[in-house]
């Protein structure tokens, strides 16, 4: 059964935003940062599956009526302030972002999987099959630790700062958007503040598999 | 059969990375200066079916034994430096730039079908086949100008600085790869000049077809 409630179109014009958005600076970034072609190749992988993803939702939102410039309308300025307050300054710190990134993006699907119809819960499981595409961000990333442990603490904190930026602009949409904070919270009296708290754990599981070991 | 002559490398090497630096520009371009997430929509579109182009011509460079950073690495100054001279600064000039980049890659891809082996001959048949992807841009320029007839002077403008800087950056490439360029001409004693003024014919028509009147 399709779900007409108010917060799908919301939620589906969410992700769109977001991965339409990620394609365009995950882009920027390999142009900007890449050191070699073949780095520069990857990241655009990354970017292009992103690209893919963004159809997938663009699509879903014309097949339940819904418009899909309207629908991504209202989360347009929460996803590009997180993006311009986490504009990466090297490769390392594009790396990081990627896969700290899309880690946040395929939790919040997660989360998002739980509580909706099944033509999007089928959508939201192909998107969740592209996770380990982002596998070759956290192994450079940990050889890069390796080799020199000094960027540990940089990029710990830089790390610290995207979960940070993405929780703040997370509750901005919630407290704009109670139809889609409802869907997001199960019925058994949770409220966003839990969600968020999983969101920041599985952060910190994140963290560890790069390598990153929290600062100070 | 495989075609091993040393031009081929070249040829799959700057289409490779033509397609995969004009899907990060376009990206760029589509984040930068679409009025509407429809529009960065639609340029996003073009973007990632350059990218698929780029995978199509990096598998091949692998399948012929070549490694696709060592093929692409001469050309990566020509044709950044292309991009870094033609640079939009709005959306018409944008789209003009999609419109005009890719027919003069595509003009480039019908010279080159008829000079090589029989797989790369089909893999220049797909990318052939995505040529109508770019029609929206014509159209939004065409609506544009009737709006707006003064527009005409100055996009006519940009076009030619578009292709000037191609021919220019095309010059360079063909000197500094000879093997490419004696690939790219026919037996028949035909040079360079003839083919650049080919590709130069076919802008005039692409021109014409986006509503374009030659500047005085």
């Amino acid at each position: 059964m399709s779900d007409s409630r108010p917060g799908v179109a919301d939620l589906l014009g969410v992700l769109a935003y977001a991965e339409l958005t990620a394609f365009l600076r995950l882009a920027e970034d390999a142009a900007r940062h890449a050191p070699t072609l073949t780095d520069r190749a990857e990241l655009g992988d990354l970017a292009a599956a992103e690209y893919a993803h963004f159809r997938l939702l663009r699509d879903r939102l014309v097949s339940i009526g819904a418009d899909p410039e309207e629908a991504m309308a209202p989360f347009t300025e929460a996803l590009d302030g997180w993006h311009e307050r986490t504009a990466p300054n090297d490769w390392m710190e594009a790396l990081v972002k990627a896969y700290v990134g899309t880690g946040i993006a395929l939790d919040f699907y997660r989360e998002a999987a739980a509580r909706v119809d099944e033509e999007t819960q089928a959508l939201v499981e192909e998107v969740l099959a592209d996770e380990e595409r982002c596998r070759f961000a956290a192994e450079r990333v940990g050889a890069a630790l390796e080799k020199d442990p000094v960027l540990n603490g940089r990029l710990a904190l830089w790390a610290r700062r995207m979960v940070g930026e993405a929780l703040s602009q997370g509750r901005r949409v919630a407290e704009a958007r109670p139809e889609l904070a409802a869907l997001l919270v199960s019925s058994d009296g949770e409220d966003v503040t839990r969600m968020f708290t999983r969101l920041t754990e599985a952060h910190g599981r994140r963290m560890a598999a790069l390598g990153l070991t929290p600062g100070p």
